[in-house]
């Protein structure tokens, strides 16, 4: 994917975290993209929903899913604001998405280099490969303004 | 958790995993239990649904935050016949549920010990109580008999 397609996703994504935080969840926002198209997208929404799994990510890749009709997402991309959990990276091999692209990392929580790597661990059943820092700064700041006004 | 009261359960979540299996589904079954009551159930259901979140554990903490009306799962046990994957020990995390009581293990994909250890990680947010080999054989068998069927 070329850098200025990745970035045109990326302003997609980070539409989405931004209505993440419009109905008060930590802003992170998702698309998943198949043959140059946006397939699916979600944003995390962990408390307007009560739903502990309800991450960007997990809520994108249901979509997604859907939308082909089989739970393999062969030859998807996912593109999202800020570097994926354990639960959302393990969620990616299990779908057997191709490639991920992310905007920032979380070095408190990530599980794509920050905390662990699940994502290229060839003792898994599937390796992705990842692209780092794009637009990350744009994350950050709608990041750093959600927890800002909370704190 | 008493051993009797434990094993009692992982009966519930067995008879969860033949269900997955009568659906074409890998049989993982999982109950989740508060103040001695099991409050949400799930088995595999990625065939059926065509959904690659839809283990066992994640169905169940959906339910479980459902029928809480929160994401936080705290006093809650997850009771599962099969160690949890990576998605699913993160799901459990993310989730903040006070103990795990596992089957079997999975030695190529677990996320309790075999591949990483996710729910005793210091770093991570949250830690979580494990109990092992409850009713394992049983587990192991139903597993033997789906996949002799389908090799």
């Amino acid at each position: 994917m070329a850098a200025s397609t990745m970035n045109q996703f990326m302003h997609q994504a980070l539409e989405l975290a931004q209505l993440a935080a419009d109905h008060d969840d930590v802003p992170v926002g998702c698309v998943i993209v198949k043959d140059g198209v946006v397939i699916a997208s979600g944003e995390n929404r962990r408390e307007i929903d009560n739903d502990p799994t309800a991450h960007a990510e997990v809520v994108a890749l249901r979509h997604a899913a859907a939308a082909l009709g089989h739970w393999r997402l062969d030859g998807c991309t996912v593109i999202v604001t800020l570097e994926p959990c354990v639960m959302c990276a393990g969620a990616i091999v299990n779908a057997r998405v191709d490639a991920v692209v992310i905007g920032a990392s979380d070095e408190k929580a990530g599980a794509v280099g920050s905390r662990y790597n699940v994502l290229q661990d060839p003792r898994l059943l599937h390796e992705v490969a990842v692209t780092w820092d794009v637009e990350s700064a744009a994350s950050v700041e709608l990041l750093q303004q959600f927890f800002a006004v909370r704190r």
